[in-house]
């Protein structure tokens, strides 16, 4: 089922990455059957997988343990039954969805008698870098197959047992539907010098998925030879606008702080126009004092502050608009207006998500044209902008770039779009 | 209107880089009736430019006469009467086309309430570097006015007082139409190390797009910091399968081989079923034997050719099957059925375009969706391969990546789609 384990790393991965260039043909013309068939046989092994996987989880779980590793680290290694269980039912909510690869959309006729439209593809390998949590082999295992692509992963060296043995889950379920084990190949070693091959190999890899700490993003995008698809920072605004509902205000930006802490999507600075500040911020500052959220504010917005109870108050200083805390606090500014908004959304902010609460329709549609990021939204919690609330079924990533995808990405950022002119004979003249 | 001459290129790139960000602020929020009244402007002031044009122009001519510039390369650098007409035109044309910034499509409402769509939204900076023809100055800026980008533009040193003077028309239109001069900038110095700061500064600018030869484009893709949208060789196939319409197939070839020997989209290899081999090969080889087109071939279509008068044959070598000739020669090989045709396409073409002329449908869509190339044709010449003729309106560029855009790009590759939530208040439970 799997490679010898590597000794010489530049020669491993160029053969990983040869056999995933040849399985990518084989799946870029795959049937959608045997797409989903792979993708129902994967869900069905999953469930029925039992001790030998436990036991794999096991081992990673002791070496964690051993090793002193902080509690939350090691939970997150742990594949429960219920975390294969939701798995295996993304497996087959894959399979239920319509399969991208081979739509041809946008045909038109052109005066020289040719249609021209454009047919979607798949990108070919993608690599991907994670890690800990286990669950991410799976995730992007059957991401690949929906898409027609192949993929090499690179999992964290803390769940190699546990990534091994759902590789091998994975590639069992691929023979069973006639589809070649190597669509989805998993790096064996935890040699860190393979991801330095896999990140440098254009000739084999169309493009690479990192998901991890900023500073591992950070290192990769700089060293990397190909495409990277990249999820930075996300330093979220909520705008309270002149002209709003307070009472629904106050709900959405609770939510979009303190409904979780650590989600890139959670807004973590609260810009307020100056004719709301009164009526909006002494009760936000009594709902975020009541759940023990710090407010780190300019001038204008602590002194409104000051007569909440419990509150807990800082002076926000320049690098505290910059700030992505993932943690009960929030930077908090009174604004002259919409522009002053924008500008300095644009400024402060890291094109990730942000919301304008408002009932003005003009300044609505301007917050959505102007401020740059990859989610606008008005009268909701940023808290919306992933992929499954946006419905695309499976989210492989999100990107904080413009280029090729922007924001959350599902299985079509995995495809690339090709001309096709079907003519009768036409010459160009 | 211009920036003084630069001394200390880093800095003054770093200016350039500055106005350009600041630009396409205000450009992106443009409205279309601004974009389009400095296309219209632009376009008069083309058609009015008169003696102070022709001067500059004859300034380079003569330089690049007194440089002792082959007369084809000469001949690229002027700007006649004509190529100023075709250029204005170029920009009415695109006066005229929709404005393809905040089309909000694909809104969908969500379980939650929530209505999820994309707006198509400005790249924001792109770099163009390009070679002697002057004219691609006003196609980059006119295509950035129309986009809602910034741009910085880099042309060849032989054009640098043609380049100058064009440049001046355009912010004087940008001014006149109340848009920043700075949304169009020209590098001022023929200083190669402009080149060098230009492609690295990827807080400035957002995607390079170099026009020219392989060489300077590959040598730019190893050394940009930001993403570059390329275009490297086309060596384009023609594909004659078992079932076909033979005179069609001869008219096809003919044009796809020497309608003109220099584009990209030129047919540089024919590939002819076995069994239409010898009703085909001989007729197509007398119509090259005319026109002067060697054929370098291999063993059994040599054979079949050999009878045909005047006809210049050669045996292929192993690189005819990778060589993009851009001149009258073509490699032909006969081959055992259309599994054969697809793989030698993958394995040695430039995945650019590739055709087939055929009446099997079911051939035709299995070559429609295994030849992974940019452009995928049945039974219409590869000569097609071209933005206008795609009805995109407008060419920035061909791209030879699968990453972004993909085969002739128009003002949509430089646009990125951001997502759009609209809400009533909605919450994340």
């Amino acid at each position: 089922m799997s490679t010898a384990t590597p000794h010489d790393i530049p020669t491993y991965m160029a053969a990983l990455g040869a056999q995933a260039r040849a399985a990518a043909t084989v799946m870029a013309r795959a049937s959608t059957r045997a797409k989903n068939a792979a993708l129902l046989a994967l869900a069905r092994r999953l469930r029925e997988a039992g001790e030998p996987l436990q036991a794999a989880n096991a081992k990673d779980i002791a070496a964690a343990e051993l090793a002193g590793l902080a509690a939350p680290m090691v939970d997150r290694l742990r594949l429960t039954l219920k975390v294969v269980a939701t798995v295996a039912e993304g497996c087959e909510q894959l399979a239920a969805m319509p399969d991208p690869i081979g739509e041809i959309t946008g045909v038109k006729r052109r005066p020289t008698g040719i249609s021209v439209g454009q047919m979607r593809v798949p990108l070919g390998v993608f690599g991907m870098i994670y890690e800990s949590r286990p669950n991410v082999t799976i995730e992007a295992a059957s991401l690949a197959i929906k898409s027609g692509n192949a993929c090499i992963l690179r999992g964290g060296s803390e769940a190699i047992h546990s990534n091994l043995a759902l590789w091998q889950l994975v590639q069992a379920a691929l023979v069973e539907a006639g589809l070649p084990a190597e669509a989805v190949q998993l790096v064996e070693t935890t040699d860190r010098a393979a991801v330095g091959r896999l990140i440098a190999m254009p000739e084999y890899v169309d493009v690479i998925i990192p998901r991890g700490g900023k500073g591992l993003i950070e290192r990769i995008s700089a060293e990397a030879r190909v495409p990277v698809i990249k999820h930075l920072d996300g330093n979220c605004h909520t705008y309270i606008d002149a002209e709003v509902d307070i009472e629904q205000a106050l709900i959405v930006t609770d939510n979009a702080k303190t409904q979780k802490y650590s989600p890139c999507n959670a807004t973590e600075s609260l810009l307020v126009h100056a004719r709301s500040a009164a009526a909006f911020l002494p009760k936000i500052g009594a709902i975020f004092a009541a759940k023990g959220v710090e407010m780190r504010c300019c001038p204008a917005a602590k002194s409104m502050l000051s007569d909440v109870p419990g509150a807990q108050l800082a002076d926000a200083t320049e690098s505290d608009w910059f700030e992505e805390y993932l943690a009960p606090i929030i930077s908090v500014k009174v604004v002259s207006g919409l522009d002053e908004a924008i500008a300095h959304i644009n400024r402060y902010g890291s094109h990730h998500t942000d919301a304008i609460l408002t009932t003005n329709h003009p300044n609505a549609m301007r917050f959505l044209r102007e401020v740059d990021s990859s989610s606008v939204m008005v009268n909701a919690s940023t808290r919306f902008a992933d992929g499954f609330e946006y419905g695309l079924g499976a989210e492989i990533g999100i990107s904080t770039d413009k280029f090729h995808a922007r924001g959350p990405v599902g299985l079509e950022g995995l495809t690339s779009m090709k001309w096709v002119v079907l003519g009768q004979g036409e010459v160009r003249s």
